[in-house]
């Protein structure tokens, strides 16, 4: 053999698992192409303007060939691959870990967020979320994926903002689908027995009856209040949050983003049960309290609203089951941000 | 981690070598994709009609994105992958030598057929050869390859036909380039001293003056006759190989094709060399000759000349040199062959 060939490539032994539906068939072989081409190509040494509208775009057509598994056309694209891969580092996450995670079983199916139409799922591992887009919100993340990544840099990704992990574009039957994969909030390990989605506003924001009554539901500022609802932090880890908040909310003000909400999750810990993984939940915070044995999972979620565009993004997304408050539309972000800090100062202590 | 997920994507950790032609960069870039698409896909018990027309097409296109070593937009279309799989198994290929052989480092420019036009290259390691076709062979392979297949199933692949193991398009620059892969006929370790291309035939059978004066040229019949060279290889291997040759080119003439040529090279054995390895040199045969301590390399080559279609795709080819000499079209395909092997007995002692 010749010795001076540095390069060996590797044929990939194991399989890649196959979803039975095409969509997340196609999502889980993109990824693993995707990963596979990412380990091939050169990092550079700073990113540039031009990696921010970098793609990479693939198409295939098999004709009596791999058609068991995968739709015999589709399309497949991932939007500045070379952005992604830098927040993966910087939010911890590893690449095999990543590859595993989105393509190695069968995602979960959650239910969809009535509100804005979009589909939901969870990795098979619980550790993110991948979550449908509008072509309005993959054109939003262009536009704040250069602000939002120098923001991770500048505070070295300690932010309760959403974890951006990956952003690609599906095509199965002339139909494009725009996925979005974040960091999960809550813990693959231990379960969540309340979880509630908090704007700081009180109109439309309770749960539904019905939806409480069968179990599971995320609760809403009403509910929470109705509750006396507390988190109970200590003053340090309480300071903490709220710099952190404040900071990461100037940040989304700044972007005119707006109509977030604060996700919190509280698993009431039992006894005996192993401790939370702080690197990998890293959303949790633990209870300051001797009588409320529980661990928090907070984080600031739905960010992709911009101030005045609701209503139009709100109407591009697929299926809209309700209208939207004006109330909240037409509140600066500004405003929007005041009045979310106060709320979750109330409710932490 | 969920343990019931069995499958376990795995990431390519090396670097696959770029070439810094783009035609062959991309041929290492489809070939390693393709490699890994196949280890993915569940082979059919039975090969049936449709793998023979069978492909698997793949369109890239990167903004921004690992234009460093691949062009920014390209095909790679691999015709019949099922087919050349089980080809490249019965030829006792293995998948990662085969991959690491195309895709592992630079291949070797050979010199050109003038007449044919081809391009030919060797991969780095020696063990195949990679040459260009026309749009008319890309479709006489095709006819060509189920009783190709059904042949090497019923001899085992103990033949001296080509070994057909890669068929692909490529496409950079809108310029489409058909691909097809076979074994070498000589050694990666033992080098060939002397060469013939021969047919049977006397006319337009000279090597040209000029490359036999600056070495290393292929001779021709002629030029044989002319030196009354003989291969020694006693009466046994002589026997099994006009036997073979029978076959095989009984096969031939029932596809209606022609103008083959028998390809020997001559290594002439250094003393403390290391022996022919005959697993990898399948086209070797050892000198029985005391005097003559050689050893011998035959196949039979350039197999895809139809009977009557011969001017046709000469000239489809891209580059034609020389007119093509009417008393070798004009020969029927049975009379080729007997020509062809008489001439053959006469060389082998």
């Amino acid at each position: 053999m010749n010795t001076k060939s540095r390069f060996k490539p590797v044929k990939q032994n194991q399989k890649v698992f196959r979803a039975s539906d095409p969509l997340q068939a196609v999502l889980q072989w993109g990824v693993n192409f995707m990963m596979n081409e990412l380990s091939q190509v050169e990092r550079p040494t700073l990113l540039l303007p031009v990696h921010f509208k970098a793609y990479s775009k693939t198409k295939i057509h098999n004709h009596q060939f791999n058609t068991s598994d995968l739709p015999m056309k589709f399309k497949f694209k991932e939007y500045c691959p070379i952005v992604l891969v830098d927040l993966r580092e910087r939010f911890g996450v590893d690449a095999d870990q990543y590859l595993y995670s989105l393509a190695g079983a069968e995602p979960i199916p959650v239910e969809a967020n009535g509100k804005s139409g979009a589909s939901f799922y969870m990795t098979h591992d619980k550790r993110f979320i991948v979550k449908s887009m509008s072509k309005i919100e993959v054109d939003l993340m262009h536009n704040i994926l250069p602000l939002y990544h120098t923001y991770i840099v500048e505070t070295s990704a300690r932010t309760l903002l959403p974890q951006y992990v990956g952003m690609y574009r599906i095509t199965v039957d002339n139909v494009e689908t725009y996925l979005l994969v974040q960091r999960n909030v809550f813990s693959a390990t231990h379960e969540v027995q309340e979880k509630y989605d908090l704007k700081g506003s009180t109109v439309q924001r309770s749960a539904d009856g019905e939806e409480i009554a069968k179990g599971g539901a995320t609760l809403k500022d009403n509910d929470l209040r109705t509750r006396n609802r507390k988190l109970y932090l200590g003053n340090d880890i309480k300071e903490q949050l709220i710099a952190t908040l404040e900071r990461d909310t100037a940040f989304l003000a700044k972007l005119k983003l707006m109509d977030y909400s604060f996700l919190v999750g509280i698993h009431r810990t039992s006894k005996g049960e192993e401790p939370i993984d702080q690197d990998v939940d890293v959303y949790s915070l633990p209870s300051s309290s001797e009588e409320h044995d529980e661990v928090y999972f907070v984080a600031i979620i739905d960010v992709l609203t911009v101030y005045g565009a609701k209503k139009k993004a709100a109407h591009t997304a697929k299926t809209m089951k309700h209208g939207v408050h004006a109330e909240i539309s037409t509140v600066h972000p500004e405003h929007y941000r005041s009045r979310f800090l106060e709320f979750i100062n109330t409710i932490v202590e």
